[in-house]
């Protein structure tokens, strides 16, 4: 369970300017961008020894990162103010930049380790109104770099990035990754009779956005719903376990960012089969999410089976195959019937997708 | 001199809805993100014969490009609604999904290319109103692919992406590249002596944003007029030419995107070095732009010393070397006195940075 990092009695501070004057009310509009960078590049990376893998760092054109097995695994993640995060609550709680540039490292990190990869780099595209707070962007540099290195990605560089302005706040982080030499796991292996297991965790971040949105001010909160509302805002992502489900002869894999029916059904699509879930594997995950439910009245199986943003890691392996650390077994591929389509089911009844979709309502 | 893009007579078809109902006025609101995809990707990537360094597309978690000898050049870019382009400009013009899918991909090549590297593939995120027209999502993922082809990078794949929800429209775009075992070609490496040189154009796009932001009708513009809007809308920045100078010897390079004073001052910088322009070199390159500036009524020497986005190349190479194929010598490298410091001289006077900066006005 990851300690809260919500604060328990100020929150952080909002990055739209108040009092200005002050250092702490400075907003990007008064600084160059070389003058911003500057106050940036000194929290990023810690030189050659910590970072073995970025080659040339920021300052040029382009980075150049190695790729020690000749490939890189790479993806792009966007997220958008009051699309994937809001700057204040309607419970009270800021978002802070540390937590956004935390969270923008752990959505990142989880897709190249749902390919068994490792992060090896990321570049950063911050995209910010004038208005916004230059202490708001070190906090931002700050989580990012928190967020590396509290999910065991240490070894990840910032390699480079670009500041813009724009009305609205919203970063976009590419990330690169390296295979070590292995074969990638992709959502297309899941074969009929293997166990499909999570590692890391679903519907706590679902629970902490419901919770973020509530009317119940976030001070009022106790400890396990502040963690829950820790989840939406800082995931906490199984990075290792990744590589171990390759390692173990993992057959497929995928992060779960958009909950586990509508991603379930993303890797049954890929592999042509069925995913059968366990219904009471299901209860037993809703279970830590029972006194946030009875608080805001509402069925944890919602959050379980829709909420994605825990970014827990859906995987397959071969039937009796010892399941590596960090993985549960939540159920068992199946061949679909001649008159049925791949798709997720549970206790043998097809289960509709309710994740979130960004466009469709 | 490039054709110009700038259609004859009807404008490109706005982003924005106007008579819902038809396929024409699709939004992206109605559709859902896989049906969204299901448009875009039959346009991007054309197999693995076309692309051969794309191991694993568009898909999957991440996707997987070859990088052959063992190292990733790596950049990001974005572009942002009223930061970088306008749907609608003062003189009527309307920005194509085209022009922005054209512009990305070209900014992009283009600082791989600055570091005498060549792109392998680019990953896509574009944040999107709800009510951005679908086709003109289409028309920019022609736009980019068009790029692509039209810039010499054909074999640069488009390896991945995100969609997402925005207020406004933004597309960042990180690419990747190889270069292919040699050393790269960095900013920092100009010494006394050296002959500084340029490939492409530089003021083109400055005078085509004037064009485009000022009140005379695009419509009334002549052949010429047009092709500056062209250098604005869809760059062609020289791919050729960084490949080229790498292999000649360049001893430093960059992108010119921020303007010849401004980036000039950094490679100035980055070397430890002044670069000492040539009077009469730099008003040659005016001359292409005197009927431009003579409609505006504006000094086209502020637009060749002041504006980014043709995305010319600044090299400097060994004194005496024959010039690849593409530049131009336009002044030479000195050591700065010894109470000098590093920076872009005119005809042996300090010359004040007045390119574009994205915060300080």
């Amino acid at each position: 369970m990851p300690e809260s990092a919500v604060p328990e009695s100020a929150a952080p501070e909002s990055p739209v300017s108040e009092t200005p004057g002050s250092e702490a009310a400075l907003t990007v509009a008064g600084l160059s961008e070389s003058e911003l960078l500057a106050r940036i590049f000194p929290r990023l990376n810690r030189g050659p020894e910590a970072n073995p893998t970025l080659l040339l760092g920021p300052g040029d054109d382009a980075a150049i990162v190695a790729a020690p097995d000749g490939r890189t695994v790479v993806s792009i993640d966007t997220q958008v103010v009051d699309q994937d995060f809001r700057l204040e609550w309607n419970n009270g709680y800021r978002t802070s930049g540390y937590d956004v540039g935390w969270k923008a490292a752990a959505q990142n990190l989880s897709d190249i380790n749902a390919m068994g990869a490792r992060s090896t780099s990321l570049v950063v595209s911050l995209t910010m109104p004038p208005e916004t707070h230059v202490s708001w962007v070190e906090d931002f540099a700050d989580g990012l770099m928190a967020g590396l290195r509290g999910l065991g990605a240490a070894d990840c560089a910032v390699a480079g990035g670009d500041l813009g302005r724009g009305r609205e706040l919203a970063v976009s982080v590419a990330i690169l990754g390296t295979l070590d030499g292995q074969d990638p796991v992709l959502r297309s292996g899941a074969r009929p009779g293997d166990t499909v297991a999570l590692a890391g965790t679903v519907g706590r971040a679902a629970a902490g956005l419901a919770l973020l949105e509530a009317a119940t001010s976030f001070r009022a909160l106790g400890r396990e719903q502040r963690a829950l509302m820790d989840t939406q805002c800082r995931p906490r992502p199984p990075l290792a376990a990744g590589p171990l489900a390759r390692e173990a002869g993992a057959t497929a894999m995928m992060d779960i960012s958009d909950g586990l029916l509508r991603d379930g059904n993303r890797l049954a699509a890929a592999s042509q089969a069925v995913l059968n879930l366990d219904a009471a594997a299901l209860k037993e995950l809703t279970a830590p999410l029972l006194p946030a439910s009875e608080l805001l009245g509402t069925d944890p199986a919602a959050w379980v089976l829709g909420g994605g943003e825990d970014h827990g890691l859906l995987a397959t392996f071969p039937a009796g195959l010892r399941l590596p650390p960090g993985f549960t077994a939540i159920g068992s591929v199946e061949a679909p019937a001649p008159t049925e389509s791949a798709g997720v089911k549970i206790a043998g009844r097809p289960a509709d997708a309710v994740g979130w979709d960004h466009f469709a309502d």
